[in-house]
């Protein structure tokens, strides 16, 4: 992982999660097995998992507690990805193919379950209630951003409201739970089970924001996939809408966004038009709006080392090529 | 419903279910709401809430306990219905276009997934750690089966052996979960919770091979959905696989349930060289085998009415045409 440095305190955890997430989802299955771990292997990021185990570190670190916490979240995690790959119709993820180009819708819908129904073992056995409750919670909402998000499509008329619902549902939900949960299962008080809520909220706001500016302005070997997904994908961004609202080619803008088979050229042309609009930069005041406010919730939160750890890591997303 | 006499315990919770299940399935989401809906109101028989309120008639028949155990039931059986339909690439069922047919794959997933999550919330709420362990242990089984399923395509060199283990996860565990939970909730002793299972289990495998032998031998009118839908899709059943055995003709149906587009007329044959074989009649011989299991199990439980229901319950899953 690039941001080790980030992460010291709590690397070899997350390295005993990586191996405990292996063993856990091996099966007799040769397929599954192979989806699952093929997954596993594309690597990610463990956000959420690191999330929770930093989240703990302020209240003793119960690194038994933590454990299955954080694996059942990474486990979420995977399997909506699988699921969004059947609904997003991509086909590579990371760098790799997907499991779904790989295999198929099939498979995919099958491994999505079997990932979501291992996770739904390890929060049986961690039997905390308000782990159970916010998890259903999340997946409620997660589940109703899916269908908001497929009704989007190629939809030119999305505006700010309509993005910022789907996005707090598809990414901000999770990595506000991640947070809490990190911060429940160790005993924190009320108030700063809050405040690391918030603090994750907004920092999931502003880590999609900048995967979606990302899938506008990086290199493709940086991004692990083809720039311009979402462009082909009809999934409307921020980077998009603001760039409606400010460029003087909107007629053209309109017509390229609102088509489904782009060829390459267009999409070049949708990305040149959206760049020439100032809306990446834009854009990016919102991430700077939101990593602002990251920081103030905190400042609630016990002064120790891990309490910058978290303001680094809301500053290396913010930052982040890839 | 047809079997309403067999019910008439339990009839009016069992509509109260059905207000409740529409009422919470209920969404802001219109396509959501449509295709939860358009599921619920295709009917279903219901069986397995039926079967956890059953259970729950032996010891005081606590329904404020058993209401939200039953509904959790029902929703997760849909969701896995609505995700086989992408599995199974159906496009009726109960007579009406899948959800999947309607309106394709990816809002299929998508309500499957929002049906999985609003049964999650409802366990949360229920919970009891039991009832959060089955059940989570039930979906790890359930996905698995459906993986098997993708991998046993076609593949007519399938035993009885998978077969077993594939309807087991495929319908007998759910229907056991839905004995044993309803039983547990009320606080059957340990004994009894077992012998509910065991005749839940029971029950669904002789169910499932009966709906299989139906998929041969019915009219469509009777099945809601066109006749040989298991041969068209490659799902290799009971009757086939017993036929196979026991045909003159096994190098011509090796090469019928092989082929990946059936003609109608091909699967007209290859019901008829089944019906010859002689497999339908000793498909239903097994089915008899798994309805006595059943039934001398229910000998274990208080020789109250219901248990005369649930022995009449066997019967009708025995006897049924459709």
């Amino acid at each position: 992982m690039k941001q080790l440095w980030l992460f010291n305190q709590i690397n070899s955890d997350l390295q005993r999660i990586e191996k405990e997430l292996h063993h856990f989802v091996e099966t007799d299955y040769p397929i599954l097995n192979e989806s699952a771990v093929h997954l596993l292997d594309a690597g990610g990021k463990r956000l959420r998992p690191a999330f929770a185990l930093l989240a703990g570190k302020f209240y003793g670190y119960p690194i038994d507690q933590l454990m299955p916490v954080a694996m059942a979240l990474e486990l979420i995690h995977m399997a909506t990805l699988v699921h969004d790959d059947v609904v997003d119709a991509s086909t590579t993820r990371r760098g790799r193919p997907t499991v779904k180009a790989k295999w198929g819708n099939i498979v995919s819908v099958a491994t999505g379950d079997y990932l979501l129904a291992r996770s739904l073992e390890l929060i049986a056995k961690i039997d905390h209630p308000e782990v159970s409750r916010i998890l259903a919670e999340v997946s409620v909402e997660m589940s109703q951003g899916e269908i908001q998000q497929i009704k989007a499509s190629f939809d030119v008329k999305q505006n700010l409201k309509q993005y910022y619902y789907r996005i707090k549902r598809k990414t901000a939900l999770l990595i506000e739970a991640s947070c809490k949960l990190g911060a429940i299962v160790s005993g924190a008080p009320k108030r700063q089970v809050w405040a690391l809520g918030a603090y994750g909220h907004a920092i999931g706001m502003a880590f999609q924001i900048v995967d979606d500016v990302l899938d506008v302005t990086a290199e493709a070997s940086q991004l692990g996939k083809p720039v311009g997904g979402d462009l082909q994908q009809g999934i409307m961004t921020l980077p998009m809408i603001l760039a409606l609202k400010s460029t003087q080619h909107s007629e053209r803008l309109i017509n390229l966004l609102g088509k489904t088979d782009k060829s390459q050229s267009e999409i070049e042309e949708a990305i040149r038009l959206i760049k020439d609009s100032g809306a990446i930069e834009e854009s990016m005041h919102y991430v700077d709006l939101y990593i602002q406010k990251a920081k103030r919730y905190l400042e609630e939160l016990p002064n120790v080392p891990t309490r910058k750890a978290l303001a680094d890591l809301a500053q290396f997303i913010r930052d982040r090529k890839f």
